[in-house]
């Protein structure tokens, strides 16, 4: 009975965060004519994140970087999808999201969700391996996407290619190679007239 | 350079299995007026292997579970989704999976599309602890989407009771506390009569 009682915890957390098919990112999946959503773009990341152990530039735990990239995004059911280049105009976004986490991880078991919710923050901070390395494949597989895409979101929205450096040096922080092939893509995608090299003056 | 080279091959790799997000399955989200597609899915099935850990009938290494669960589906780029109630009518399906797999994953470093191979095929063959618990969080996260959507796919496509239950038995194999919730979830959405109990004698 106990161990039902558990499960029904863990069902009603599962159900819940369902509803991340349903928050939706600015990118598009290659070739689709429409935004992805935060749920196919974590087993993307997940996906990345096995595939690139080798170019981490520390050893890393990857059970615990793919179990931080399984709910990184689980806070979104409450907050929303913020675009990248976004980011420093909300500045209560943390908080906002760390009562989301608070909210959601705590239909778990209570031990269950403690862990997720010390998981979540880890990443957030990016001061572990793991978490530097979970941030590099999380802000490369975006940036992927989009040189695919002819620019995709960055077009759009008008996202110059020293922007996008920018804001994702700190790929370099987890992954070398990765933050190499990144460049190269950001570059490429500018060359073929896609994106702007820099940001406009106004 | 050699470093490029391989980052170039897994990049190839995941810009084909991209693919995954447009591949589309009998079942919704819950609550959402659209079939979900096999990446989302594939997110789903991770997270519930992570957080139904305990619920294992023997200990798994999990990190090979959730390596097998991010590759499990990425054969239906070639093949498509094949609804779990269909699978005795297409005998050909594991050869024509296979070829699919090795045609995929040969995108790969040969090493790594190797591993990955080798791991598809242990998940199809449910003969180890990590398969066995792999194809029952597979099976049992269908089952809790359709029970949570008056029975979804099931209603759609006149689906009984008795043959949801013989179709997922296996799910006992891998999780004996999943198959019990499984049996309660299934006869809940029979007794709400959104299913019928038994199948029609043709």
């Amino acid at each position: 009975m106990s161990n039902l009682h558990v499960i029904n915890q863990q069902v009603a957390f599962i159900v819940e965060v369902d509803k991340l098919k349903s928050v939706l990112r600015k990118t598009s999946p290659i070739g689709l004519n429409r935004l992805e959503n935060s749920a196919e773009h974590s087993w993307q990341v997940i996906l990345c994140a096995i595939l690139f152990e080798e170019h981490a530039n520390e050893p890393v735990d990857l059970l615990k970087v793919i179990k931080m990239l399984a709910i990184h995004d689980v806070v979104e059911i409450d907050v929303g999808d913020t675009f990248h280049y976004d980011k420093p105009e909300v500045s209560d976004l943390y908080e906002r999201e760390l009562a989301a986490a608070k909210r959601v991880f705590g239909l778990l078991p209570e031990d269950q969700g403690q862990a997720c919710l010390k998981l979540w923050i880890e990443f957030e901070h990016r001061e572990t391996p793991e978490a530097r390395y979970a941030a590099a494949v999380d802000r490369m597989i975006a940036i992927l996407i989009n040189s695919q895409s002819e620019g995709g979101s960055w077009s759009t929205h008008n996202i110059s290619a020293d922007l996008i450096l920018a804001k994702n040096a700190h790929i370099e922080n987890g992954a070398t190679g990765l933050w190499h092939k990144v460049q190269q893509m950001v570059h490429d995608t500018c060359a073929q007239g896609h994106i702007s090299p820099k940001r406009q003056q106004s």
